[in-house]
């Protein structure tokens, strides 16, 4: 049972610097000592061990006992035919909403003659090869295979790895594996965890080694990203990672059913996410806490959701132009605007991985089918990470072409520069070409 | 004195499979568990005790004893007296270039209706706050100035601030103050490795506290920037750092005395520095490593080269496909084309961090003055990092808004995932709003 006086109301005026900074705090993320040693464990034991050890783990955490990592187009058959109609129907829509927003980010080539007989070039060149990282456990998650292979498909990534744990049938989600037909990914492996990541960053016999690896975890998978990304593997990470979000910003046009109700949407995801209205409206505030409690009681996951609401806040300010900056600053991964004239009072807030405009528009909305990405920076890391797009599908690099003359109207600039910065043998590369004889090269 | 000696010839087809992998492997990085806990230490005491210890550290590895870490007007003013009229002209030709290049990358919100009556949007917005590290010592490099500071002046970035270590008479090289001033950068700090990048990190009484940190430097500088982007800084960092690389891929119409001449220029960066010629002309091969010779032993910073040059080199192959097939192996910073139809080449050619394309582009062209941004990605992370440009001084994210027809007809899927997800919550938040009155809210 939750009760009022479990989520309490802070009226931020009149806390002091500090007990304002505390109020926006994250959960602290335990990054312990344990944790770390037991990943770099599993790495190093992955990475000379590969397939042996790969399925050890699987047995160990996934309590699923399989012989064979990478479904077979049997396995996936079977697997597809289980899929109702209503869910795929789900999928297709989602997936068409996805595809349509993620094909309109595509990227162009730039070209620039900078100046006479200089021209530069940026080009955009899709990944090489992605593991997809989709959580398992207890919930299938159709929806992130979906938000990591739309875009994967589209900026056509040569190899595509889906990696999901396993239940302890020894079976992949259905679901997922529809959603990755529709994507086009080949290759999908049952295996979860630090060792799912491990496998992708060095590649095992059955798995292939990838550049790039994307997707939400557990600690165990974040700390493996971590740690890969800067070690010898070459990895590189979509993000760092944290519990979700959701800060929702009201002015008394809001519904505080609704509220309430999008505020349990994303408490109900775990024990650690963290949810905060913040709002102007003492009264708004009020009945929100109250339909936070009549609604969370009628909640299949109710105790998720009240440990959840437990390091939860609801937040009145003195004006609206406070609610803003205290949003700003808190800069949530979902941010719910429900206010009159939202759009306009969007336009003011930068600091947020998906920003939810106006009251028909519920988080639950961008985390499956609006066409949005629902990978999104948490923990603050909204103030200087992107939300996942089509963009971290490529890299970017630059090409130069310069004329015998372009290299001359340079010239002094380069070897002056040179000259500044003590680098002998970059002038030299410039003047030994303009003493050539022309046509000597 | 360098000789023939110094310098193999290595035939790419005579090398069994892990004497090739030896061959394009990259010096190993000394990352070692001292290293990690002298910058752990100094970044402890920088968030403890701010301005003293950075002075204090500043005193100890720049041999520099300054009281004042931030430059006032009157010290930016002396400073800028001392620029030559040929320095400025040649800083002002290079920031030209390089601001055509980076303007010419503006990115555009994206706004599109995925079905009616939902309206998602991508919006990229400026970086509130950037820190530039630009390496200091026995160098003085205005070039990384502008690299740095172009970018941030054209996004637009509100608060930027410039960290450099002073020389040991305690003052800051006058060019980067010029390139500075042009960028519009008013907070210039003298101060340099680790210490500098947890200042900006954390911020001290003199250092504003940054979202995101620039910038190459050596073993401190880059630990620091591991550490403090997977830490609780929440700061995040450019790209990971290694010592430069060049590669040449010329055929038998490359110049021996171009190739050698770009592969010292790349020589000279550090005793680290990697530089590779890949080509089928057997020919070319000996001619470049006899032009080494002479060249290497004409340069002042002979020493760096030759120590630069030991772990290099220069590998025949059997055809201009399989010189292709090395580079896109090896995926270096710096990669220059020399051969017939380079540009045609070129096209092929897409794990580099920038190309230089044809006869008379040499590296140096780059590093100064085309255009493109000489921070590049290293050590092999050209396959899964781009090269720095525009869009790294910003930040994209997302907005949907969904009227109530919109929200009607994404329900069924939305409620479907929400029930295949177990999550009831999410289903509700959607049903709640279909439920309610027309304009109850």
């Amino acid at each position: 049972m939750l009760t009022l006086q479990d989520i309490a109301i802070t009226q931020w005026s009149q806390l002091t610097r500090s007990e304002q900074q505390a109020t926006l705090a994250r959960p602290e993320q335990s990054r312990s000592a344990q944790l770390k040693e037991t990943v770099r464990n599993i790495i190093e034991r992955i990475k000379l061990e590969g397939d042996v050890a790969l399925l050890d783990y699987t047995r160990q955490f996934d309590c699923a006992d399989i012989e064979q990592l990478v479904l077979d187009d049997a396995q996936k058959q079977a697997l597809l035919a289980q899929v109702s109609d209503r869910a795929k129907a789900a999928i297709d829509k989602a997936y068409d909403n996805i595809r349509a927003f993620h094909v309109a980010q595509t990227p162009e080539d730039i070209t620039l003659t900078t100046s006479p007989g200089v021209q530069c070039t940026l080009k955009y060149t899709a990944l090489e090869s992605v593991g997809l990282y989709i959580p398992g456990g207890s919930a299938t998650l159709p929806s992130t295979a979906l938000m990591l292979g739309v875009p994967a498909q589209i900026a056509g990534c040569k190899t595509r790895v889906l990696v999901t744990p396993p239940n302890k049938q020894g079976e992949m989600s259905p679901e997922v594996v529809y959603a990755a037909e529709k994507c086009g990914i080949e290759t999908l492996v049952m295996c979860g965890g630090a060792q799912a990541v491990a496998a992708l960053a060095y590649g095992t016999e059955s798995v292939p080694k990838v550049d790039k690896v994307f997707g939400p975890g557990n600690a165990f998978v974040t700390e493996a990203k971590q740690q890969l990304s800067q070690n010898d593997s070459g990895i590189s990470i979509d993000m760092p990672a944290g519990p979700s979000e959701l800060l929702v910003l009201a002015d008394d046009t809001a519904n505080p059913r609704f509220v309430a109700a999008d505020l349990l949407s994303q408490a109900e995801h775990g024990p650690d996410s963290q949810v905060i209205l913040v709002t102007p409206s003492a009264a708004v505030a009020s009945a929100v806490q109250a339909e936070l409690v009549t609604q969370c009681n009628a909640l299949p996951r109710i105790d998720i959701a009240r440990q959840a609401l437990a390091s939860s806040r609801l937040i009145v300010t003195q004006s609206l132009a406070e609610a803003v900056a205290v949003t700003q600053r808190y800069a949530p991964e979902h941010l719910a605007v429900q206010t009159e004239d939202a759009a306009e009072l969007s336009a003011q807030l930068t600091t947020a991985g998906s920003i939810f405009v106006g009251h028909y528009t519920p988080e639950s909305g961008g985390d499956y089918a609006t066409g949005t990405n629902h990978v999104l920076p948490t923990y603050g890391y909204a103030k200087n990470y992107s939300s996942l797009g089509l963009l971290d599908f490529y890299r970017r690099y630059t090409l130069q072409e310069v004329t015998r003359e372009g290299l001359a109207e340079l010239a002094e600039s380069i070897t002056t520069l040179a000259d500044i910065e003590g680098l002998d043998a970059h002038k030299r590369a410039v003047t030994i070409r303009l003493e050539a004889q022309e046509g000597n090269s």
